[in-house]
């Protein structure tokens, strides 16, 4: 039941439609969305907001993790799947409650390799306060899949009505990111492409939730919104934001955090380091009142201790819709969605 | 990074780890469940349940579904996604809140293929009466993959107090199954092994949760455990109950449905058709004065119409944790649950 590539690629899934880009997003528009229909979905927020019980809101969220290979400097596909889901939690301002966990192993998987995946679960779930409540486990064939797949669904809890959402942004508002970007994508590639290679490149992955919800106990309603910018990387959420609150964003890449050693391996592997992932890192807007305080905050805590304002919501209504970013030369570059995959198998 | 069989085959992964078997047991006991190590996963309950705001109840679940072929006579793996997760919110009382869907297809798989399991969950989700709320999508590698692998995790919620748990089955209680069983596994494996053969055997997948909550509500505390028996079967089921319950069962194989074609693919492949996978059936233990009605109920219901009383917990307490099968022809058998992989990426 292999399937083959054939003469007609525009009837085919092509790995670019798992990139988070442009064509994930023509799939999700074309095939998936239009057969679910739901409004909680066409939001297109990282979790689901659910009302079951009356005045309780609850998020959910689930995502599949399929980094190649599964462990890379700086975590792997374990710590990466916890995390991920926990973040994603995280964003839309919700505490985790449980963690479902499903695995998909390869048959001649090593047992010790399954080892050290389960113990990196166990401390990213320790260090996130979570527990996993549920799980399954399959295995397919030696030639029907390409060692650990691993899916993680997190339930979260949303206390007090404060919704986090671009439709809240506005003109004169901060742009804040919580430390240098594109470690993860570029930890991974290099472990993938140059594994040989003595690099000091590490991947960010890390939980969010307690340094978000520190924030938000804070400051409260002066954060608008948040995202964790994975696929596509700073770039690509950036984009996103732009375009979903209509609204003109000015960010100067001076201000933006990058890692000289992150840099130096964007340019060996010719990857654009704002279009890389990651996954410790979330973009955050605050009124202007409060920005400030949210750069004090970040940098008091581990994950923050090089957070930056990168950048501010502008009142140009001419240019609503677009991120620019002023570049350290003086020029303007309008940031864009990456069109397919950059990264694949990134996270 | 493709896994090798190595010659040392204990240390590594194989088939028979996903088979719901013993073997998927040891790989929890030893491997998964020591790191996690959480009441809710000990219990080993198809959902967690959970009580994040007081007084409400919540259940959590997750599968992915490997299913090999996609598509099968009486259903798809978009259907079997769906119903899945649904049934294993039902059988611990739960009613669906939403579903989260993941999707990893593998570089090659048509959009033709991918619009047919769309298809088939958004009628599937709209049989059962639930929404996909969030999801997420990855594409892996032509050789990275099998074409189409899906995760779906359901939230539901549980009105009331009543709790649905192997320890409540005392002596005397009445064992039910709403249909005929084996019925998927068998039409899977026929559709994989036999693909030409001409075969009445369809798949039972349904969505459950309409059924069961329409006999919660006339059954109350009247019902006290359900289970849905997927992998490893019936058989593997009324195992896992008897010793979970720590009591005798006495099941009477005379008045288990089986149909007739079921029956004879079973031969054909030199299966047994109590250890064959179903997606549309649940096992229930009824307190003897309810069995009457349950069976009643049950022949009123399109998923119930060929439901039987199929055996009773009885108070031999040399023979507690073990269930027998009275055969056709007058021996008794022991019910066990299958070491390994009966039926490899049957779901």
């Amino acid at each position: 039941m292999k399937t083959q590539l054939s003469s007609k690629p525009g009837d085919q899934i092509v790995l670019a439609h798992g990139g988070g880009g442009q064509l994930t997003d023509e799939l999700l528009r074309d095939i998936i969305l239009p057969r679910l229909d739901e409004p909680p979905l066409e939001t297109m927020l990282d979790s689901a907001i659910l009302s079951p019980t009356g005045n309780d809101r609850l998020a959910l969220t689930i995502d599949s993790y399929v980094v190649s290979p599964w462990k890379f400097p700086g975590g792997d596909i374990g710590r990466l799947a916890v995390c991920g889901s926990i973040n994603d939690l995280a964003v839309v301002g919700a505490r985790p409650v449980g963690l479902a966990l499903s695995l998909v192993l390869t048959e001649g998987f090593e047992k010790s390799d399954l080892e050290h995946v389960m113990d990196s679960i166990e401390h990213a779930a320790d260090e996130a306060g979570v527990n996993v409540v549920t799980g399954d486990t399959k295995v397919v064939g030696h030639d029907q899949g390409d060692g650990i797949l691993i899916t993680t669904s997190a339930l979260g809890r949303i206390s007090g009505s404060h919704t986090l959402n671009p439709d809240l942004v506005q003109p004169g508002d901060v742009l804040l990111i919580n430390g240098p970007v594109g470690d993860h994508g570029l930890a991974v590639m290099m472990a993938r492409e140059m594994p040989r290679m003595q690099t000091a490149v590490r991947s960010d992955v890390a939980p969010l939730n307690g340094l978000i919800e520190h924030l938000l106990d804070e400051l409260g309603h002066a954060i608008v919104f948040m995202r964790d910018p994975t696929r596509s990387g700073l770039a690509g959420t950036l984009a996103d934001l732009a375009r979903s609150a209509a609204l003109h964003i000015v960010i100067h890449e001076s201000d933006i955090p990058v890692r000289p050693e992150t840099r130096h391996a964007a340019d060996l592997l010719g990857l654009d380091v704002l279009e890389s992932a990651n996954e410790g890192k979330f973009l955050m807007v605050v009124r202007p009142h409060a920005a400030g305080k949210a750069l004090h905050l970040l940098h008091q805590h581990q994950l923050g201790q090089d957070a930056a304002i990168i950048g501010k919501v502008d009142d140009d209504e001419s240019l609503a819709g677009v991120c620019e970013l002023l570049t350290d030369i003086g020029g303007r570059r309008v940031l864009t969605k990456p069109y397919g995959e950059q990264l694949p198998r990134i996270c």
